[in-house]
Parts: C-alpha cells; structure tokens; sequence
C-alpha cells in the first residue's frame, strides 16, 4: 500500500496535533454532484451502483476530484447487511427502501444466522480494495456500517418508519427477542466492518441513524450496548493500536458522556448542540466530529465562512475536532457552496493549532 | 361559570399539592377513537370539524367520556392562524397540509398584517366557550397555539418539511426578514392566546415542534425568543396571577434550562431525556409534563403499567408533574391501552404525593 499523503483526518481522530482541521461530508458521494447522478444512471438502479466495485469505486473519488477533502468513505449503504441476511432490499421512488421478507417473528428472528461477509457481500469488500489502491495514498479511507438497532428498525418494519410501532412493539413486548436479533446484528457488523479493514479501511464508523428515537434507558439497553460491543471487537494493527472508529447517534447528544465511555476514538454530533458544550462534556475521552447544520450549505458563501468560524471558536484551542455536517449532505445543495465550506474549514482553522 | 371538580391539572402546572398526578395526553381527540373517525366523517372534512364549533366541541368531549383524565384540550390545528392570515390551506391525502400561497419573499412577510383573532378566528373562541360550558367544571380546558417558528416553517415551505430548506435559508441568508415574520407571528399568537383565555382557557399550551431542527443558537434566536415574548403578553388573571403555561420543544430536551428561564409555568418534555434528569436540571423554576415515548401504548397492559411506574419513580416525591405522552397519540393505538395507561397513573402515582 501506498504512504499516506495526508493523514489529518487519523491524527485528529487520535487527538495528534494537525496542522489545519480536517473535513469531509456525510454522503459527500452523492446526488448533489453531477458527475455522481451520471454514473448513477450508468448504473440502472442504486442496488446495481452499491454492487458494482468500479462504479462504487468512480463515485467514491468524484468529490476528491472536486474539493480539498480529508478523507474518503466508501460508497454504499446500511442495508446492504439485511439484504444480504435475505430479506429482499428493493427502492420504490418515492417512498424509500423496502424489504420484501421483514421480520415478523421471534422464529424468525432465531432463524437469521451471523453474516458472512465474504460469502454474501465480497463486492463490498472490492470496492474498498479498489479504492485503497485508486486513492493511492491522497487521503484515508473511511469503512461504515449501520448500527444493529437502526438496521433492525428497517428489518422489522420493512422499511423506513416515522413511529416505529412494530420493532418498539418487539423491544417493549418481547425484549429477548429483540436482543437476540440485536446480538446478531452486532456480530453481523463487527464482522462486516472487520473485513473492511483487512481490505483496506483505516477507520470506520457506526451510523445509529434511529437511536435517537429511543428513551434514555433504551438507547443504552438496545443501541448503546451493540455499538459497544461492535467497538470492543473491532480488529487492531500488528502493533496492538486500535483502528479508529467512529459513533454516530442522530438526535443522540444528550448521551454524549455514555458514548465517550465506549472505546470508540470520535463521537459524532448532529447539529443540535454547541461543540465546546459538547467538548467539556466528554473531556479527553473522545474526538468529536461535526457538526455544521447540512442547510448552511444553502446560504451565501459569506454565511457559510461565518459559521465555520463560529463552529472552530466553539470547539476552541487544540486537538481532537473533525468537522463535518451534523448529517449527510442534501442533494440539492449547490456544489460551489461545498468548496466555499472545505475551503473555509482549511483557511479559518490554522489559528487553533498553532504548535 | 360552574366550579371546577378537579383542579389537579392546575395545581401541578402550579407545583401545588395534588393527591395523584394528573394525566391528558397530546392529541387525546384523535384518529385512535372510533368515535372521533365517526365525528370526522359526518364532518366531511378535517377544516369542516375544526371550524364548526359543536362538533369541535363533540370531539374534545369524547376522550373524557372514556377515561379518568384530569384536562381537556380544545380541538383545533396550529394551522388555523396562517389559514386566518390568508395563505390558503388545505389538506391533501398522504401529503398533509399544504399551502397554496406561502410566503417567498421579504415582501410578502413585510405585507402580512397581525391577526385580529375575532375578526378570523371566532370559530375557535365560539368552540371554547362552548367546550367550556359543555365541560360544566369536569375538568379546566386547555388552549393552545403553535409556536412562531413551528408557524413559519409550514408558512415558508408550504407544507409539511423534512430538511426546512426554504424556511432555513431565510433564517440564514435574511435573518430580518425571518425576526419580521416571527415577530408578527408572536403577536398574532399572543392575540389568538389571550382571546382563547378570555372565551375560556383555564391554562395555554405553546407546541414547537419544530425547534429541535434548529442549532442551539438559532434556537435561543428564532424559537425560544418568540415563545418568551408570547408568555409575557398573555393575560392575567384580575388578582394579578398568571395563567399557567405550557412550553413544549419537541427534540429541545438540550435547553431545559434556557425554557425554564422564561416565565412559562410548565415545560413539556418528549421521552429521550429521564424526567428525573430534566427535574434536577429545572430545580424549582417550573412544573414539567411528560414523558412516555408514545409507542409503549402498543405494548401489554403489563408493559405499559411497568413504564408509568418507572416515569413516576424517575420523577419522585412531590409536585410538578404532570403526566403525558412525549408526543402525540398514535392514530393505530387500541382504545382499551389508553384506559390501563391512564389509571396506571393515578393508582401508581399516590405514593409519591404524601401529605
């Protein structure tokens, strides 16, 4: 493997001084770029682009190509897990994904084996190899997984869901079998994002997209509790480091403090609470990675520098800060706006690391 | 007026002495109650039933035919005051409300006048007085409003939104045009409040459901701000004593303290934060209402009675508490599950209020 050229985005994930703050998006491979809608009709379908190596390797590099971006994150999605575990993924425009075969039943539940990555999701596993040897070094590669708990809400509902009534019903009527399936979604992840890093990935992150739907006590009891163990078992170098990962509650931030207390190395923020509040709060347990609200992206370019700074001077002095979006980039955001915020990240960030 | 039965709702909002909590829940006249979908029906349309005062008055009765709860609450829509202000609404299936003249452009926020609630909503005070009447003491009436930011958001985008991109960008690109625009809609809602006390309302309630999508500083700016001037303005009892408000921020569990600043009597709490917690952060500055994640009324009778006793426990001893759902009922809810719900509060709760 090629030597890292730029390798800010690990050191701020391991709290190392860094010259500048380093950035990137949430799904910053996406539909705002042309050049990714292009390849996306190349494609025929979103399914045929996540199973393709070369076309997912083509539009994980577009935004590269565009901006002064920190690091990669392999192009895919969360659920290609479940549609490998056979529950049938297919889109519906429109209305989302959709499972063909969700899950109705403790039988059902007690029926789903571990996945094998290599067996069921290999594309996957070439993509990252793919885009290892293509970044040749210019940046790191990010690895991803949904957490067990927001994989589950798409398992059991069979789709995307605003009130989750039937996997709250599962966790509330029949928590043993929520555990279960929970249990061997964690398994499932841990072993997926292990593979990732044997192909290549040099971190990786956990999107609890749907935790923050849950009560204090039942996020930690059903979401927390997986991610953990998710973390605890995720493969370490040849000298013993961790690889460094990342976890992400959207809506989480009130938990911050049980988050820091996992060996993760970053935890995300969404928008909704101030960095340095934020900071104070996990002290020097965890990197913070965040948190620009995604609509900043459709203001005037004075505005978006604005808030930058006011982001930068709330996260203060020193190290352990990766910025980014609170959540994934809007598809209908101008990309010269994108380059006015990487930019800004890079230029107003050089005064709060001074060595 | 005739003297009121049961004052329980009242005194807590007070943190007065109460000998069990009391309970309503958010949406408590619903889809959920086949009489309320026979109601709707003879109405021939969701405008139809807010603006015909009898059968309004119908409807907000019939929850409190069915269960033991301790307050009513005026059936109507946040959506009443933008429909007054001239902006066309209507309700299209599966897309919800829509607006068929929103507001574009700083001129158009600068051309809306504030609303003279006899003049455009008598409809509603007709219904509250005669809810009012109908009610004959049972229990007090509450009022209520959508807070200005919640207003706007529908006003800006048109309709319901997921990314509030339009209304955002406003907020972000022409901060004065968006204080204009709130302004009016604080004094419109002040207004709207103060005629609904006048015809009736033994206590208002302040719905942001909007305000967890704001960063904190946009929060403080753009929603609390407002509601704060609203709680200010609105009408005294003759012996000088306020009226008990409500404040509620769904997703603003962050910014207890900054809500219980205001001189709101009550804060309304969804159910990611434990209520114990959010009674350490208040202290004594207000009562608060909440906080069971409204998908436990899926669950067994057992299931149900174990979450309101530990809600209850996580509250403890004394006043300030009154009991609701985190968010609206669900309308897939079995009738026979809000029965268990409610009188598992007022068995469950007895210990906890000891002379």
């Amino acid at each position: 493997m090629s030597e890292l050229k730029n390798d800010r985005f690990l050191r701020a994930l391991l709290r190392e001084p860094v010259d500048v703050t380093p950035v990137w998006m949430m799904r910053q491979a996406g539909r705002y770029l042309p050049e990714y809608r292009a390849t996306r009709q190349k494609a025929g379908s979103f399914m045929n682009l996540c199973q393709n190596p070369e076309l997912a390797c083509e539009v994980t590099l577009q935004p590269l190509d565009r901006y002064a971006l920190d690091a990669a994150i392999l192009f895919s999605d969360i659920l290609t897990i479940p549609d490998a575990m056979g529950l049938g993924l297919h889109f519906t425009t429109g209305e989302g994904p959709k499972f063909e075969r969700p899950i109705q039943s403790e039988k059902e539940v007690r029926a789903l084996g571990v996945l094998d990555p290599h067996a069921e999701l290999q594309y996957v596993m070439d993509a990252v190899s793919l885009i290892r040897k293509e970044l040749n070094g210019r940046v790191p590669l990010i690895g991803f997984s949904g957490s067990p708990w927001t994989l589950a809400t798409y398992m059991v509902e069979g789709g995307s869901s605003k009130e989750f009534a039937k996997v709250k019903g599962m966790m509330f009527d029949n928590p043993n079998a929520m555990h279960q399936l929970l249990d061997t979604l964690a398994e499932s992840v841990t072993a997926y994002l292990n593979a990732q890093i044997a192909a290549g990935a040099q971190a990786v992150m956990i999107f609890d997209t749907w935790g923050g739907a849950l009560t204090p006590r039942d996020y930690r009891d059903f979401s927390l509790q997986y991610m953990t163990q998710i973390v605890d078992g995720l493969t370490r170098h040849a000298d013993g480091r961790a690889v460094p990962s990342i976890m992400f509650t959207k809506g989480g931030s009130a938990w911050l403090e049980d988050m820091a207390m996992s060996k993760c190395s970053a935890v995300g923020l969404d928008w909704t609470i101030d960095i340095g509040e934020a900071r104070k709060r996990v002290g020097n347990k965890v990197a913070l990675q965040g948190n620009m609200d995604p609509c900043i992206l459709y203001a005037s370019a004075a505005r978006i520098k604005e808030e930058v700074s006011t982001i930068l001077a709330s996260f203060g002095q020193g190290e352990g800060h990766v910025f980014n979006l609170g959540h994934g980039i809007h598809p209908m955001v101008n990309p010269d706006h994108v380059a006015v915020f990487i930019d800004a990240v890079h230029e107003l960030s050089a005064q709060y690391h001074k060595p």
